[in-house]
C-alpha cells in the first residue's frame, strides 16, 4: 500500500475543502448571524491536521494501484463529511454529531435528505455551506482536486473514476487535469445561469436564488425552507428549477460536445434519447394519474413534470406532497429513484445507461431462447457493447437492489417505522434522491431516526455516491492483504 | 411452426387432465355434497374438445423447434386452467369466470393465492380439485405425460426444459420418460409419507391430512380452512408440515441419488448448502425479532421456522398472521419471497442457485476492481460455470424483479390499494407463494381486486411458474414471425 501518497492526498483535499468554506464565511460575515466563528474553528481545525499531511507525507512513488485508490477515494469522503459536518456542529444547528454527520454526508453525496427541522432560526453562512456541499460533491471533489492540482494526483486516472458517475469515465480532453477543468467550468456556466434566471423572476432573494441553484446544480435537493421550492409557489421558479433539474441529470460530455459546436453528437446521443424519453413517458403517466386530485390538467401537469424532473435527476425538490398521489403515479416515482439520469452527469441512481443496457440484454436473451444459434450482439450508442460491460452492469444493477434492500432490512432494525418508510428511506439514500415515501415522505425528514439508522443511511449514501464498489471494497478481506 | 403437433399435445394434456379429475369426483360421490355433476359436465366438454385434437391432428414430423415448444407449454398451462376452472364454475363455487379461473391458475401454478371467501360450505369433491391441482402443477403437466405418453412427445426434451425450474434441466436417467417417471414416483412417495404422518397424528381427518399433503407437496399452499394450518393448532402438524415444506424445496434429483444409495452426491450439493444455510439464518433473525411479540422462545421458534419454511419453499401454508411481525422480519421473509428454493423442486421463486450463482458473481466483480488482471472463475457445486450461464441467471434475475414491480404498478392502476399490497401481491404472484403484506395479507385474500388486476396477477403466477421465457416470448414479435 502505497500509503504515503493515500495520505498526502488526503491532506490536500482536506486542504480544498477548507478553502471551499471561504464562501461561506463570508456569507456569514455579511449577514452576521453569529456563525462566522465556526468556519474559523473549522477551518483551523483542518489546517492543523491537513498540512502536516500534505507536507509531510513525501510518497516515494507518484502511481496508486487500483485498490489503493478505491481506498483513497473512500477515505477521501469519508474525511470530507467528518470536518464537513463540524461547521454544523459548532454553530450549534445540531448538537449530535450523527445528525451533523448525517447532513453532510446527505450534502456531498447530493441527497439531499436531512435532519433538519429548525428552518427559521438557521443562520445563513451555515445554510449556504450546507448547499454548497451539494454543489462540489455534484461533480466530484476528486475532480476538482484534478483540476486545481493536476501534477499532485500523478498518474492517478482510477481516482476519478472510482469516483464519476457511470460504467465508463468518459475523458473529453487528452489530460485528465484539462478535462476535469472543463467540465467544472460547464458546471460552473450552467449554475450561473439558473443563478441569473432564478433572480430574473423576482420572487427569490439572491441569497435564495445562490441555494437552490446549488442544489439543482449538484442534484441534491437542500432548500433553505422546510417545504421546500413550495416556499415560492411560482410557476416560472418551478419551471426554471424543472427544465434545470432535467439539465443537470444529462452527461456532461455531451455539454463539451455542444460547446465545441458537435451538435451531431448530441441529439444522436441514445443515452439521452433513453433519458428523455422516460423523463416524458413518466411525465404523461404521472399527470393522468393525478389529474383528479388537481381537477385541471394544467396543474397536474405543472406538478407532474416537477416531481418527475426532481427524481429521475434524484435532486429531489419538492413543489407537491407526492405522497398522497395515487399508489400507480408513487410507483412510478420509486421506479425513476432507482433509475436516476445520466452517466457522468451530477445525478445518482443506477444510471440509464445501465438500465438501457440491462433492457437490451433481456431483450436478447428472450430472442435467444427461440433462436439459439443466432449470434447477437448488444449495441448502444452505435457500437457492439462488449459481453464484459454487460457482466458488470448486470451485477452493478443486482449489488444495487441488494443493497438497497438490505439496507432497508438492517434500518428496520431499529424497529421505529412500517416498511415502505425503511425500504424507500434507504434507496433514496443509495439512489441520493432524498425524499421517500411514509414517514420519510416530501413533508417528512429523518430525524425521528435513531443513531444507528442515521449512520446506516449515511453509509448508503456514500455507497450510492461512489457507485458501490469503492465503498465494498473496503469490507472485502482482499484489499487489506499485503502484496 | 408444427401447429399440429402443438394441437395433439393440447388434445392429449387436456385428456390428462379430465383423468386427473377422476379421484375429484369420486371424492364428489363418496360425500354427496352435490358438485359430483360439475365433474361430469367439465369431462364431457373437455373430451368432446380434446379428443378430436388428440386423434385428428396428425403431424407429419414430430420434432418441436425451441419457440414452439415454447408456444406448446405456455398454451398448455393456460387451456390447463381455463379447463381447470370450470368444476368452480359449474359448482357455484365462484359466479365469476375470472374468480374460478384466478383459483385454478393459482392451483396449478402452486401459488395458493386465493379468492374463496365462503370455506364451511365449499363442497369436498370441488376442494379436492382445488388442492389435486396443486399437485399436478407442482412437478409439472408436460413431465406428467412425459411420464405417462412417452412415445407421444418424441424428440421434445425443451418442452420438459420449459417447465421445469432452474437454469438447467437435470436428466437423471438417459431417456426423459423414465426421468419423468421416476420425478413422479419420488413425488408421491414423498407425499403419501406427509399424508400418513398427518393422519397418525390424530387431528387432521383423512380428507384434511389429503389436502394438506397435496398443498405441501406442491408447495401450493391451499387449505380447506380460511386460517390454513392454524385451524389445528398443533405442534405436531406445524412440525410434520414445516419439515415437509422443506423438503419439497429441495431439487428432485438428489432423492434420486439417495434412492440410488449415493448419499455423497446428496449431502454434498451445494445448492443444498445455500438453501438449508439460508433457511436456518432466517429462521434464527426471525425468531429473535419475534420472540418479544410471544413471550417466549419455543413459540417464537415454532411460528418462525413454519413460516419461514412456508415463504422461501413458496408453499404459503399460514400458521400465524406474520403481517403484524416486526418490520425486519417482514422484510426477511419478502426477501424469501424472492429466493424461492431449489431448481428441480416444485418451489417457484428465482431459485437458491440463481441467486447463489449471482451472489459468487458479485463477489467476483469487487475483487476484480482491485486485481483487474488476475482472471477468477466462479464455481458451483465443484465446476466452473460458464459466462454464458452467469450472464443468462443475471438477466434472469433482472427481469423477474423488473417483472414484479411492473405487475405491481399496473395492478395498482386498479386504484384499490398502497403500495405493499399491490407490490407484494404481484411479488407472492410471480413467486407462486400465495400471501403477502397488507391486504394480501396471511389473513386476507385477492377477493377484493378486481377483474382486471385478478387476470394480470393470474399472468404474473403464470410467468412465475414457467420462469418467464415461456410466456414473455409470446409477447416477442419474433416467435410468431415465419421461418
Amino acid at each position: 500500500m502505497n500509503a504515503r501518497l493515500v495520505i498526502r492526498l488526503q491532506g490536500s483535499i482536506l486542504l480544498i475543502e477548507a478553502a471551499a468554506m471561504l464562501p461561506s464565511l463570508l456569507i456569514a460575515l455579511i449577514y452576521g448571524d453569529g456563525d462566522a466563528m465556526a468556519f474559523v474553528y473549522t477551518i483551523a481545525l483542518i489546517l492543523a491536521v491537513a498540512l502536516p499531511m500534505h507536507f509531510f507525507a513525501r510518497p516515494k512513488e507518484r502511481n496508486l494501484r487500483a485498490r489503493e485508490g478505491f481506498v483513497a477515494v473512500a477515505l477521501v469522503w469519508v474525511l470530507l463529511s467528518v470536518f464537513g459536518a463540524l461547521p454544523f456542529l459548532f454553530s450549534g444547528l445540531f448538537t449530535r454529531f450523527e445528525d451533523a454527520f448525517f447532513e453532510a454526508v446527505s450534502g456531498f453525496t447530493t441527497t439531499g435528505a436531512s435532519v433538519l427541522n429548525n428552518f427559521e432560526g438557521a443562520p445563513r453562512g451555515i445554510m449556504f455551506w450546507r448547499s454548497f456541499t451539494h454543489w462540489i460533491g455534484g461533480m466530484g471533489v476528486l475532480v476538482l482536486t484534478l483540476a486545481l492540482l493536476p501534477q499532485m494526483t500523478g498518474r492517478t486516472t482510477h481516482l476519478a473514476r472510482a469516483e464519476s458517475p457511470g460504467p465508463s469515465f468518459s475523458k473529453v480532453l487528452p489530460k485528465m487535469g484539462d478535462t476535469a477543468k472543463m467540465m467544472y467550468i460547464i458546471y460552473g456556466i450552467l449554475t450561473a445561469l439558473e443563478f441569473i434566471l432564478l433572480v430574473l423572476v423576482g420572487r427569490m432573494s439572491l441569497y435564495d436564488a445562490a441555494i437552490h441553484a446549488m442544489g439543482t446544480a449538484g442534484t441534491g435537493g437542500f432548500s433553505n425552507y422546510g417545504s421546500s421550492v413550495a416556499a415560492f409557489d411560482s410557476v416560472a421558479v418551478d419551471t426554471i428549477v424543472t427544465i434545470f433539474m432535467v439539465v443537470f441529470g444529462v452527461n456532461f460530455a455531451l455539454y463539451y460536445r455542444l460547446l465545441i459546436g458537435d451538435f451531431k453528437s448530441f441529439f444522436r446521443s441514445e443515452e439521452l434519447h433513453w433519458y428523455l424519453g422516460i423523463i416524458l413517458t413518466s411525465i404523461v403517466l404521472v399527470s393522468v394519474l393525478i389529474m383528479p386530485q388537481y381537477g385541471n390538467a394544467f396543474t397536474a401537469l405543472r406538478y407532474g413534470s416537477f416531481q418527475v424532473s426532481s427524481i429521475i435527476s434524484t435532486t429531489g425538490f419538492v413543489t407537491a406532497d407526492f405522497d398522497l398521489w395515487p399508489t400507480a403515479a408513487r410507483m412510478i416515482l420509486l421506479l425513476l429513484m432507482f433509475i436516476g439520469s445520466c452517466a457522468g452527469s451530477t445525478a445518482g441512481g443506477m444510471k440509464v445507461v445501465r438500465v438501457a443496457l440491462m433492457v437490451k440484454n433481456t431483450k436478447r436473451e428472450i430472442s435467444r431462447t427461440f433462436q439459439p444459434r443466432k449470434v447477437q450482439v448488444v449495441r448502444f450508442e452505435g457500437k457492439g457493447v462488449e459481453e464484459n460491460m454487460l457482466s458488470q452492469v448486470a451485477v452493478f444493477i443486482f449489488g444495487y437492489i441488494a443493497l438497497a434492500f438490505l439496507g432497508g432490512m438492517v434500518v428496520a432494525l431499529e424497529g421505529h417505522y412500517d416498511m415502505i418508510t425503511n425500504l424507500t428511506a434507504s434507496i433514496t439514500c443509495v439512489s441520493n434522491v432524498g425524499p421517500g415515501f411514509g414517514a420519510v415522505g416530501p413533508v417528512c425528514n429523518f430525524s425521528e431516526y435513531g443513531p444507528f439508522a442515521k449512520y446506516v443511511l449515511s453509509l448508503l449514501m456514500l455507497c450510492g455516491r461512489l457507485e458501490l464498489f469503492p465503498i465494498l471494497v473496503l469490507f472485502h478481506p482482499g484489499v487489506w492483504r499485503k502484496g
